[in-house]
């Protein structure tokens, strides 16, 4: 018997991003019929969770739905019978951000949000937290599906999966943000587009692109040599070389370009950071002008800008996860969940992004079609191994596991800039870090 | 591109199966134009073919739908340029079913179609006329899917798919006819049951009921204890004992009778051997009767006496299977492929039989999210090693394969058994086993 | 640095064997310097044991070694500091064993001391004491070498290395047994002989037989049709078919006739239970009379008589083991260890009986060269998943898992026979089960 | 039975390792009856076979044994009905040696002779002539052992056990030289220490490191802090550092200075490059001075000089795997094989260096104990699938693959890179790429 009135808790709820999440409550609330929905955040953020969450009052209120948002800093209050918690958190601010992203440019190592030193920095300060409301939700919603959209969301993923017993599904807008890139290229609509997605989150390649049951990926192949448009809002736009793409054989996502044009992007970084300032700081000055039109008391909708923000149709796959789960859909939607076999050459207790049936006993891989070759195998794989050290690093303040961590990064350049990085991320997150005392 | 008309080809069309294939085809048409069915069968049958088809063409007259019903000897003019090719044949008709039947009697072995030494010698007669058919198909229909109704389904599956290049399925009409079993249990309608379905053709549990999502099966465990009709038409209906279900935690399928009931299906197929017949005989009879209905000109549905037949829901499985490929559905259903790591504890190269997205590109299996347990892995492990060294001896003719595989067979007591089964196997069906030459 | 001076605990120290276990102490004091030798029993046992201990001081005083030999119903003094523990006990004595042969018998199953019900009804009292001392081994001499020589030598070996942090090893004089069967064929030494030995305890093939590096199965499998000889002393000499050799292609161990020859195996123990009694009670004949033997004053050697036991080879078997742990001698031995990927069709943590090379720091098993085919694979499988019950059911006392692996065992004949086996096996050994209460 | 006289071919016969082979022939002539020893080069190569060939000649004349040295140009004749056959060969001379060498230079990555870029570029002229010779061995002593000590070892022994069907073991000084450099820091002999070595060949881990079966890695970690000596003489003897070892908790091979040191280890070849030269060009003049010593003909032993040469231990690993298989000595030994499971987070298929078990059957792998951590896991992985795409592009001249080999090596920067490095190595090694055509 499905319940009549759901209660959803949104961790982080001051965020920019909630808007895109309350308008897709309201738009699906014929099948999702959420009663409760808690916007919970930190006593730092109360000032941004009160302006983003007075507009979420306006949004619900002319919608005219029986929907009741309530405000708190009480997250135990916000989780207690939860139906669902989505964590849309991040550690430290925007500051902490600038920082992961700056300390690598020292080293001349790529800094980015999830990708690399920088993403390892988040990851130590996230994963405690994170594991932490898994806690909560254990003792006080036990049958509440939680919902990671907190990057680095496949670590945290799994550090959930195998430091905690609740259920729990990572999601991530970047399958459905390269579904809009391919319909952009080819003129079908992204709904049109099934696509075999193989790797862990932030690393995957598309190795089949179908469009009503045929491969279309060979023509897409063709296509996306050079083209422009085909990346995230937060990934400079670099063109795919065509020699390079037909030898991949598969497409790889946006971030791959962290790794297959690391000289390219490291220059532009550099370069940005002395122009622009790095993306937190970027993000700021939007995040900026964002909560100044949230502030308007006759605004009530989510306001155009925020698409410019780069979390687009993040409240599309939040919406359609919990949607399906709820009503038991048996539909496929692309999830990070825990391998198991999945992809033979990483360990069983993985977190993955693949396709994945969705019901309401959670998400079930399906079986990979295409055998997955050596080019992309050894990527994902020494990757994997660095988010595994990463986990053990952030749950147990494990120094070792953290050296090597980064020692083995693909975009770390040896073990004594891992040193050093990690010397400088120890330090300047120290207020963030306290399983490293 | 989706056709607008399609091909269907049904190798062994003059089955008395034919017209609930016939049905199922019309009530589909809709989603599922199809243009041209050929109805193919072998000279000993031509005159069932004359029989069944001129219903089928009844049938589908009385329907006013535009489908051509072509019934003909030549198995590659059907075949050519088709978009389905269906097998439902049956290699020495009833009479080498007979003795299939007999044979393992005389050693105090169960004597079964499907399953034990029966099955064994229909593998033996039948693998290599499936093979002979899918190199047809590779030759006149390269992009046509392949449909294996034949039993036994998963070694022919598994033949096809380790000796072909053939696009094809398995399918068997058990999975629906346990969901229906369930839903007479429950009161719940079929149609809202979901299981979870491991295991390999005709060895099967299931490991989870799900209905709206929620799990039943404990409470399935209590009510199928000592319960009349679990069962499918052509399985003696012995009730499940209390305790052994409870021990088991799960839902074992009708055919787990034959090893976890050796004792008392035996004894019972003995005694049925010496008033009925041996269940060929019965059908036979059955099938007398329905051919001498459809033979009646005024006859234009499929005669409710076909359900006493065995192959309830047949029809069903198979036009959702092949709806599903036309439609790209990318719903759910119960189906046999190859196994590539879903059930990590068997060859890759196995066929097994469990839950897949079916959408235009075939069948992707789910992974399974209940650890499967020793009490079901072991005999899965050592039926499918049977089952792969039937393969290799129906293939190549090879004794000492043939000889093991009879050997290792639960339901075979000795090697020297064994021995004595496969002299007369090979005597017997002589005619149908050139490889053995 | 090697110590130089050694205590060896042997726990069921007033076993009939233990006379040829303090031989090969005596025989290999150069290289293996035990000064403590315990031995260690029951107070059921005491009388034996004063027999077989005087017999033992005799045999050392003979030899002039500086060994000492202790007598002692103190376990946990004897396994104090011990830096190699071995148990050759037997629960129950030989009344549990006679009804553990004679209760499959009632319902027409193979009644045998280590296969079957027979063998399930052992470890259901075994496993707990070994277990037992595993624990204080690990408060008592945590850096010890377990050497596990009690049957089911397999079952308790799974056990202890899954539920202790003991150093173990599992031993069994089957793979030595069959090594001298072999020899006795073709004439040459056992010493020269090599095999490749697949399988679990009491579940072996010979896959290799390599003298001077050839491999002579092909002759080895012609020879041993209908050959005298091939078997142990505890099972019947039917000869194998030679057309069941050839097909099978490997050396099968004498206890796989249980499996290959269930029929005549039966009634032979059938038979033999009405006139010379099951094996337990026959054993207790040759018991006495060594026994009468043993307390001769005037005996200094270990009588020839203890040959007609059945543990032939056993003291080689295990003083070769423990000498090269202490020389760190790094040759091959066949014995009992952790799967860990060697056989890749089993749980890692399944034990498993292969070659290993021994060094001081145990066993590490060494790869298996031939490729493993199913007419082998099946039938370990579905044994190792009887066993991996048979562990949870005896440490947990767990009558689910009881109920199971008895039903899946080949060697049970139906899941009602089981139900009705167990039965009869917890009344009758309910003083020896004290987890199923 | 043992052959009384054995045949050795040795491909490259004319390099200036040969009198370290002929030393270890001489030296163990009394548990290895080597009769003939063809050495054979290409014409290119002819004054140096005669040089080395005579002094080879001297040697033997010394040592009064009955061996024939035999020198030719006719690799055909060297091959029939060998024993043995090892390569020792360099197609293209330390010419090409010398561009594999300064290539990668040019875009600021590592330039070595089997390491990154420099060792693909190897292995696609050197595969071609390996896979040549071991389809010679089939034709003309189709019961010879191959053994690979030619450069790239790994991806030679992969490309053999893959694509011929000779028997082949690869083999590599690494080993022995890394226990020789342990051996130097302790003060034990370097025959009392035993290895546990996980990896690929030229990268590989120590993880357990056995002085009397004593583990003693844990020492050595600190003691290899910073030290001296812990190198090949190829490879620049930075030491390592303290908290990098302790946080690895194995001990790293000398090569793995390539991916740990990488900034460190470009400098100083970028650095050298402009003074001494690669090292190709200092081997080049080592050679002349070694020619010069060999061109006396009152030298008969090999001279002391021969040691800076940089093949420590060759002929000592060489003739120690070959008198074990002669010999039947099934003692353990590091080398090349395939890994069937052994490291079971790489494919079946792939080359491996382990610890085996030689006998006359060849080289079977043991198990490793120590679980192996993700810190070491993740690399041997990536450097794994540059491998097996390394070994496509040069069996097939696959451009693709060689592109992506590149690609995915962790010492190259980036697919730009790739992409020129690719064009280079193409180019400058036309004459010797004949599957590229």
């Amino acid at each position: 018997m499905k319940k009549e009135a759901l209660k959803v808790a949104v961790i982080g709820g001051g965020s920019s991003y909630t808007p895109e999440l309350v308008e897709g409550i309201i738009r699906r609330y014929h099948e999702l019929p959420v009663r409760d929905l808690y916007l919970v955040d930190i006593k730092a953020g109360r000032e941004k969770l009160e302006i983003v969450g007075a507009l979420a009052k306006r949004m619900v209120e002319k919608s005219g739905l029986p929907i009741n948002v309530h405000l708190t800093l009480d997250r135990r209050r916000a989780i207690e019978g939860a139906d669902f918690v989505t964590t849309q958190l991040r550690v430290g601010l925007l500051e902490a951000r600038a920082r992961d992203e700056r300390i690598p440019l020292k080293y001349n190592c790529i800094g980015q949000e999830t990708t690399g030193a920088g993403g390892f920095a988040k990851a130590l300060r996230t994963v405690p937290v994170i594991l932490d409301i898994a806690k909560d939700i254990q003792e006080l919603a036990p049958d509440a599906w939680m919902m990671n959209f907190t990057n680095p969301a496949g670590i945290n993923t799994e550090a959930v999966l195998n430091h905690s017993k609740v259920k729990s599904i990572g999601l991530c807008n970047l399958p459905i943000g390269t579904q809009m890139q391919v319909a952009n290229l080819t003129g079908v609509s992204a709904a049109e587009i099934d696509m075999e997605w193989v790797g862990i989150n932030h690393l995957n390649w598309a190795t089949k692109i179908l469009v009503d049951g045929v491969d279309i990926l060979p023509e897409i192949l063709q296509k996306a040599a050079d083209a422009k448009g085909m990346t995230m809002k937060n990934i400079p736009d670099f063109g795919w070389d065509a020699d390079f793409l037909q030898s991949l054989g598969a497409l790889p996502c946006s971030y791959l370009r962290y790794y297959y044009m690391t000289d390219d992007m490291l220059a532009e970084e550099i370069q940005a950071s002395k122009t622009d300032g790095v993306r937190a700081e970027v993000v700021k000055r939007v995040e900026k002008e964002l909560f100044d039109l949230y502030r308007d008391p006759n605004l009530t909708v989510k306001p155009k800008q925020l698409e410019q923000r780069g979390g687009a149709y993040y409240s599309e796959a939040a919406m359609n996860l919990i949607s399906s789960i709820y009503n038991n859909k048996r539909d496929t939607q692309i999830v990070n969940v825990a391998n198991n076999g999945i992809l033979p050459f990483l360990p069983d207790t993985a977190s993955i992004e693949v396709k994945c049936v969705i019901d309401s006993q959670g998400a079930h891989p399906v079986q990979i079609d295409t055998p997955i070759d050596a080019r992309i195998r050894g990527l994902i794989q020494i990757v994997k191994a660095y988010e595994e050290l990463t986990v053990d690093a952030a749950v147990h303040g494990d120094y070792n596991a953290a050296l090597q961590a980064l020692t083995i990064h693909p975009l770390v350049t040896s073990a004594k800039v891992a040193k050093s990085l990690l010397a400088d991320i120890l330090k300047e997150n120290e207020a963030y870090l306290p399983q490293f005392k």
